[in-house]
């Protein structure tokens, strides 16, 4: 675990995946010199709260910075409790792989140095893309990645009334739901026509646009953004479509990885642009490894190199990369983009594949939409999710999940994804052993309820149409009877346009007044009874039916009250 | 799909395994006449809410006999929804094999019939077990199985005072809550040490029996019950130790399988005592399948028999049956153990083997507890958890988790569950790519950073005793030095009496007052700076060092405030 001479390990960066790369480092090695650069004394912070601190739910940015039981993670910390030396209010300028050797300036005096290197360890984390557009440097106009934004955009809030947003991703989602908990009236741009667009399949983001807008969101999709005016001071945007009052300006389109200095020292970058790293997250340079939003990744399902930065995984490279580095052969197995994001009273997220992805690797990808309450529902505080569950036909391996609802997504995603990691059937989820009482699941849990509704389809039992694909038919002008098996008052409540009420327990009577010579298309509030009157009309011969999987709960389309 | 001649399937017991089997049968075969036999008006209920209902979470029993949309699942509705017949009120007396018949007689008539059967589904459940003693026949003295039971029990606790519930397992916790939240003074008798006796390790229950301490329960560990008395209805318990004034009596010692119609039959009962079957669900006799609380089920990790009754295996029972018996051929994989419990402001579940369990099957199992808040804790609401993960040394594949605390606990568990269906890791565990963002988890799950304190654990990185074996050396006197590594104010708030404060900032400067030569046991309050604090000693050359896993959090023991 040591070595003979104190090597020096120098890590750029300071934030996630750097200080936990220190850390892990320091466990294993007690007499190494360990280093770490960063630009900023805010060392050791957590992005992903930023959000909610601009939302108001906690007081002090520091925070952010702090251990659970209320520790700064400052320069002294890690000096007196890691044995970490932290270089703050450094920039890394050069690497001199020759030397090994790290050329810094302090950023404060000016003064520069070489730092000598035995190991360097980048984790120079990502920059958020800020498109070349007219006004992008007004003031009021700026990302979310820093605390130093997260303060400004704070700031910035107190007295604006009216904020733009640009861009659908996690991070726009999740401001657009704490400016408009602060007062602000908010626009959401987004240049694709949907929110989410690399994470969710329409149908599903079709569903966070409803609640966007039910939350005052002024969602404009499909509308890219052309420039930014005012005076010193942003004050308006302009899109193809029309302009729209901005006080604040929130540029949330992406980031990429910050490779400068990488790519300057010649290390390889991969198909992403990130730095190329092996499974244990060592670069094309041995002596150097890169671990956090500037390395990429292996998605476990395809094989191909992607770039997904999150915290989540760079705390994960971190410990790979320390332990690579101090001899402890692991390999870091990759990521299945797996993402969670609450948008308002929706609880978002999806792991794996989507069809999509499925197609491209040459798979034959078979979807369900399945919603269910969340819990028991009998149950008090019940709340419907709206899954949505892939596999593939031949194999009949899960292949990915989108969750949706106001009802717990965060354990069915986390199943799913433990299931895709170990390469698990949709039979075999069907009869996982889940833990159960009323207070936490259905008898059946939702989850595997939507397995066994993909198992249906996958054996021919079931066929079904998708929300999406119902709609078409009616755009198309198809002739089909769409049929409602839900009861009269359930009719009475909420319907979607079109449909012919017949209520499922009179459905065996009145099989009679039904055609067999056209498509039948049963639904029903969540498509149970839906899928139960497909059999019944199936049983009786009728061979033209289809019932809409997810039924008026899945729904993303306008409704009848 | 269908057979020629329309075959006629019987099921003794309708309510989840029978009634699961019944619509299944259904979807897959058309022409099948399909019988279910009950002696209750009240089919297809759910049995788990039944305890919510007496605290009063919901007002209407009739709720769990019903469906997410309100519909009551009577004999009408399954006649005109599901085609199927249910001849409620009718018991079933005998099987006669030779001639495929069932002797059913109708309950308030009396009338005997004889059914032909094709084939036959035991669906009979549980019966709870009432100990031979004197005054179990006391009125006010029942357990908890029927909608008739809770409706009494309701009754009951209007005007009872006193309650004294027999048992601390599932029913015993959940009516624990429910009468305490009704206004009555709650005994809870357990003959054992501990509640939950063969679901948690003794340290884990711990820290249950500390909520129901807490919320009021008169909690009796190892005293068992001798007789009840009262005149007519029941007044009061007598125990080994003392005696309770009891208005109502709650016997909850468990249940065993209803088998005596199939014993009676001549049908194989297993090891466990219930109804054997092998992995389609089939008895002894191919024409007779067993499906729910009546049938066996077989461990997934053990491959032994064992008798688990639960809601949700029943559903999957009685799926895998229908499958089978319509020529489906599906093996239900087994079940894990897998349970959870609400107790008070406890979240409780367990899944997999005990270490008990696994050193009796020649494994060598190793277990880390390791506390952490459930989300991210700069996050509103978050809330701890203690997680006790096992795995086998050498195969270092994850054997069983426990989880208890006030945080989410349901999705640790199903990931667990997940992963030991599929035969992971804790190397598999430690690397999944969960969904994250504050409001779900923290950057690094909780149950991740488990995975990974147990790596450190077999890595020999981290050598640790859990609170019970640190209890063990005060016990006996033993000569060690109980290290506490927190701040100053947070040792004000609560101690363990015998430690010795020396927060973790300051360890490193005052390693010449410690001595080498005797055991150090650093703490903390989750133990990891207790971990922190093993490594800087140990890297300082003390090597008699061993932290306390799970730190004030996990401690079941008495704090000093």
């Amino acid at each position: 675990m040591t070595t003979p001479r104190q090597r020096h390990i120098v890590i750029i960066g300071g934030v996630a995946a750097g200080m936990k790369t220190a850390c892990r480092l320091r466990r294993l090695d007690a007499q190494a010199q360990i280093t770490v650069i960063d630009r900023s004394h805010n060392i050791s912070y957590g992005a992903c709260p930023l959000p909610y601190y601009i939302e108001g739910l906690y007081d002090d940015l520091s925070e952010v910075r702090k251990t659970p039981v209320g520790v700064l993670r400052d320069e002294a910390f890690f000096s007196k409790v890691k044995g970490i030396t932290a270089l703050t209010r450094y920039d890394a300028l050069k690497i001199d792989r020759d030397n090994q050797q790290v050329l810094v300036r302090h950023l404060d005096t000016g003064e520069e140095q070489s730092l000598n290197y035995d190991q360097l360890v980048m984790a120079t984390g990502n920059e958020p893309i800020l498109p070349p557009l007219p006004g992008i440097d007004l003031d009021g106009v700026l990302p979310l990645k820093t605390m130093e934004h997260a303060a400004r955009i704070d700031e910035l809030a107190v007295n604006a009334k009216h904020a733009v947003i640009v861009g659908g991703g996690l991070i726009g989602l999740e401001m657009a739901e704490a400016l408009t908990e602060r007062g602000l009236q908010v626009t959401l741009l987004e240049m694709k026509d949907q929110v989410l667009a690399t994470a969710l399949d329409f149908g599903m983001a079709s569903l966070v646009h409803r609640e966007l807008v039910a939350h005052g969101i002024n969602l404009r999709l499909g509308e890219p953004l052309l420039r930014l005016e005012g005076n010193g001071r942003v004050a308006r945007v302009i899109t193809a479509n029309g302009q729209y009052p901005a006080d604040l300006v929130l540029v949330a389109i992406g980031v990429r990885p910050a490779v400068k200095l990488a790519r300057d020292a010649g290390l390889e970058l991969g198909p992403t642009g990130a730095i190329a790293v092996n499974e244990r997250m060592q670069t094309s340079d041995p002596a150097i490894y890169a671990a956090g939003d500037c390395a990429e990744s292996t998605d476990r399902l395809s094989g191909k190199k992607v770039y997904v930065p999150l915290g989540s995984t760079a705390n994960k490279h971190g410990r790979v990369a320390a332990n690579n580095l101090c001899g402890q052969a692991e390999a870091f197995p990759g990521i299945l983009g797996s993402l969670a994001v609450r948008v308002f009273n929706l609880n978002v997220g999806r792991t794996g594949l989507t069809s999509e992805d499925a197609h491209l690797l040459g798979l034959d990808p078979v979807s369900i939409i399945a919603p269910s309450p969340d819990i028991a529902h009998v149950f008090p505080g019940n709340k419907p999710i709206v899954i949505k569950l892939t596999a593939d036909r031949s194999s009949r391996k899960v292949l990915g999940a989108q969750i949706v609802g106001p009802g717990v997504m965060d354990k069915r995603i986390d199943i799913v994804a433990t299931l895709l990691a170990l390469g698990g059937t949709v039979d075999q989820l069907a009869n996982l052993d889940l833990c159960y009482a009323p207070p936490y699941a259905s008898a059946m849990d939702a989850l595997l309820q939507a397995a066994n509704a993909l198992r249906n389809k996958l054996d021919g039992l079931a066929e079904s149409l998708s929300p999406c694909e119902v709609k078409e038919l009616f755009d198309k002008g198809e002739d089909f009877i769409f049929l409602d098996v839900r009861a009269p008052a359930e009719f009475e409540e909420v319907r979607i346009a079109g449909g012919t009420l017949v209520p499922l327990g009179a459905l065996r009577n009145k099989l009679q007044d039904l055609p067999k010579d056209r498509l039948i298309v049963p639904f029903c509030k969540i498509s149970l009874r839906g899928y139960e009157a497909q059999i019944i009309l199936q049983q009786a011969g009728f061979t033209k039916v289809k019932y809409m999987e997810g039924g008026i709960a899945a729904w993303p389309y306008a409704l009848e009250k």
